[in-house]
């Protein structure tokens, strides 16, 4: 079973791709991960008439997931425009067949609420896009100075825990929803 | 007094920023209203040393502009990212003077609900910019063949009156939040 | 399999419980419905010691049912009172076995945009009580004079079928989601 | 001037509507703070002929207040019934002169997020009914064990600051926004 995970910061070192690191380290049995790179995606506009490499890129690897773990920052009490972009040049794909009926995992960090009121809004875009969230666990990382070092890896070994555990939630929720 | 309109919409003959356009053309009087241009206006990311040329000039708009009026497509049930990105660099200057307790009015077009998820969603966004949406009237567009010209102007009557309501409205709210 | 509808309204001639009716006559095979009655059923206080009948007889329902078709009217752009009610009471029973992982189907009738406000927010306490919404067919039944009768019957062809289309929709996800 | 603090929390020892009777504690001068009884308020429901005395006595309560404080529990992710259903109640009100155009303030306590997720749900109410919530300062305030006593009595000396600046800025909202 393939993982994708897509990151809605584009800083080097945010902690919120941390958190996809951390995933990606903890996956249960049987499960592989990838980070998509979104920093040459651009805005999508109907406008452009040919696809970009960078597009081309984040729809093959989308093909190929069974899943997805997105890590969803908190800008402004919303949701951060490189995630959201990603998903709606994804949407734009025949027949919607890079997303339509996957399982999906949020994830976030942030001050505040952990990027909370981000993950509510991005549930809301699940529904058209026909994506199933998990319901539980639920991962807001505070972003705290002893929970991400300098260069955003996560070290808190409760978010660990949880990270772990919520990918392993993933995993069955993603069989649970396969067409086989 | 001036109102500046940001549209969520890249495109060239998008009917959201065509309501614009048709708003501009219907202001009370004593108002003047620019419309920004967002095309080359980056994704915010806070690894980046410089301000864009493109983001200097929307800031020197924002800053001169009494109230906002936000063109604010509905895409896969929540905000487009072009419009959240130019708020989210807005509100990196300092002290957030460039938005802080000005006052907007939020209007869009869409099929289905008019661009209604988008809208708000977006007004939690204005909570924490600290932005003062009108709450009446509200302008979902339906993008009805009938209702835009193929370059995305507004030919509808009854919408051009709407949103000449809803400019008369906004320039008694801002007055109202002046500080002077 | 049976499935359980709730209505967030009231009143006897109620669109929103007619579009329950609609879809307990529009059945797939194999799947019966029960309609709860929520008018002696008070508002949720934890100082109340003992269980009221009402709230008794709707925990039998719940227990028994294996799916729910919640009616979700749109008060003032959010949920009715009587249906969140229900399902605070709900959410107290003990490990939440009443609702846990069940599967549900939403469905509201409204002038505007036919309940659409309430059904977003509905979707958010699913997360919490951990409720699996269907994400397609949503069904936003316009209150229009043509659509109901005087009863609250929905006589809507389109809206029917639409109707049956949910309910079988929501057999196959309630199958899919089945712990067996 | 007049504030009016309603709570949706019903049981006596609240926190929520602890957090009113701090707030009245704490008013700035020239303003008094009332706090409606919502123990009789059924729910609405449009066959019902006449206006319970629970109600009128709310109604007068609205009528007299220039301002409001809403104390706004999260019960699973969303709002407390017993809130909605007074302003579903008010908003029948003939020209919705109870609630329209008034300033008012949102307060709420409560585990995970303070009730955040329920003020949110409820600022998008405000938006139909016509009230104008105060931006900023939000208070969320955390049920701590010694924060609140067993009374519910706020206790805690940094919230207790807070509403009381929350009160100053919602009396200056209240006179900026007031028609005179």
């Amino acid at each position: 079973m393939k993982f994708l995970g897509i990151s809605g910061s584009l800083r080097k070192a945010s902690n919120n791709t941390g958190l996809l690191r951390a995933a990606q380290q903890n996956l249960p049995a049987g499960v592989t991960m990838e980070i998509a790179d979104l920093s040459e995606v651009p805005f999508f506009n109907s406008d452009l008439t040919e696809r970009p490499a960078s597009v081309e890129r984040l729809f093959k690897q989308m093909a190929e997931a069974d899943a997805f773990v997105l890590a969803c920052p908190e800008y402004n009490y919303s949701l951060a425009p490189a995630l959201k972009n990603a998903i709606d040049w994804a949407s734009r794909f025949p027949d919607n067949t890079l997303l339509a009926g996957k399982a999906c995992a949020i994830v976030s960090s942030g001050g505040g609420m952990g990027g909370a009121r981000s993950q509510y809004h991005f549930r809301q875009v699940c529904v058209y896009v026909d994506l199933h969230p998990l319901n539980k666990p639920e991962v807001f990382a505070k972003s705290f100075s002893d929970s991400f070092d300098t260069y955003g890896n996560l070290v808190d070994q409760k978010v660990i825990a949880l990270l772990a555990e919520q990918m392993a939630t993933l995993k069955k929720w993603a069989q649970k929803l396969s067409p086989n």
